[in-house]
């Protein structure tokens, strides 16, 4: 489905992201973009969002662009989500890009990477998600 | 390291731990017991602990069994996480238990698994720690 | 389905098996347990059975408990693996222990680990399958 | 470190390549680039190679893409291989590309594709490799 401006605009203004901080911004053909300026409450032990904020932020973009290859009234849950920490996040504001590489039939896979405002690859994910038919 | 109960109650009393709802109960000789009590903010989109929040738990929960395990003076990052997401989170109320089944040299390895109320597998996960120096 | 002892000597003489040197040999209730006894030509370049003979010794087992657990007509495909290589294997044989943590609907969730003969835990994977209706 | 066509050539002349129909044959600047042709004996049990078999190529492949970065007297083991299963193995060759994504330290972190003759993604991976000092 194509998810208008109108909509993204809603479906970003949601408790969990505005208590981390996270804000979609691009959302196309099985694509997704996010931004990620971390709440200080989210960020501890090191003053760093925290290795499950990142994991927050990468499940969700790449849920994104699963949603952009599916049919309306249906949903995706995650199944699987595998995270490598490569680098330390360091700076304020941090960039996710979430890819849906396969559908088949009901189960999506995607991919997805975090970097820092230097283009410094921060984390590097593969998830799988399960399409299922939205409850009303 | 042993953690004393004082300083369980210390590392208890920080932000993210209370912007989600987790807390720390029971740390000692490779294990790590958590609860989840997640705060409504962190519930979204199906009214369910997002599974970001869940992946924070278990990170969370893992490191604390790995810290049981080595000297003080040392901390531990999460190099690599994966998580299978089995059912879906339903209650108030969550357990997360988490052991260190290996440690060599600077790697430690890491389960976990999250609980509901009435004992259902919600989510499981593998994790691998790298072991640092603290930075003072 | 239930697996007779019949099928499972059918089963194990295939030339994936007898070419790596696996052997199983307990499958019941959504638990199975295999045998490693590899030959030479994996071992390579330690003169320990490659990492990815591994994956395919727990990839097999996970299968054979999700088997176990699924109706006569279908078979299952692995959606995702994921490993953990804990300590180098050492010595002639390795037991593999594999059970199915939770099957939902068309989707099962495994866990295996592998052990040497003094009990070492060598490896620990977490693995989703999709069960198929069996091709004729 | 480099590595020379004879070398190469060398290394590709191993009981596991020759057993399974493994074959490197590009290996620079943190790529690496194999062919696997797979022996029948290796295709069970649908007729197409193994997973596990696909894993051993996606684990040796990144592996040799690690070693492009490393000094010579060093070596690498696999800590953590986490694969997606895309699609069903068909035709007679496929094609890995792996690549390590970041080096820090004695920590490698790689990814790898597997594609067929039509350039179809059949699988991906991530892992992570720790860097040892060679035995003699």
């Amino acid at each position: 489905m194509e998810i208008t401006p109108r909509e993204m605009e809603h479906m970003n203004d949601n408790p969990l992201y505005n208590t981390i901080g996270i804000r979609i911004y691009e959302v196309k053909d099985g694509h997704a973009r996010s931004r990620l300026r971390p709440n200080k409450d989210v960020c501890w032990p090191f003053n760093q969002p925290h290795g499950g904020i990142l994991a927050t932020l990468m499940d969700t973009t790449m849920a994104w662009s699963v949603l952009t290859r599916i049919e309306r009234g249906y949903n995706c849950v995650t199944i699987n989500l595998d995270i490598q920490y490569i680098n330390t996040p360091k700076g304020d504001s941090f960039t996710c890009l979430a890819r849906t590489t396969h559908r088949a039939n009901r189960i999506a896979y995607t991919r997805a990477d975090i970097l820092d405002e230097k283009e410094n690859l921060l984390a590097t994910a593969q998830g799988v998600f399960r399409i299922i038919r939205e409850m009303l």
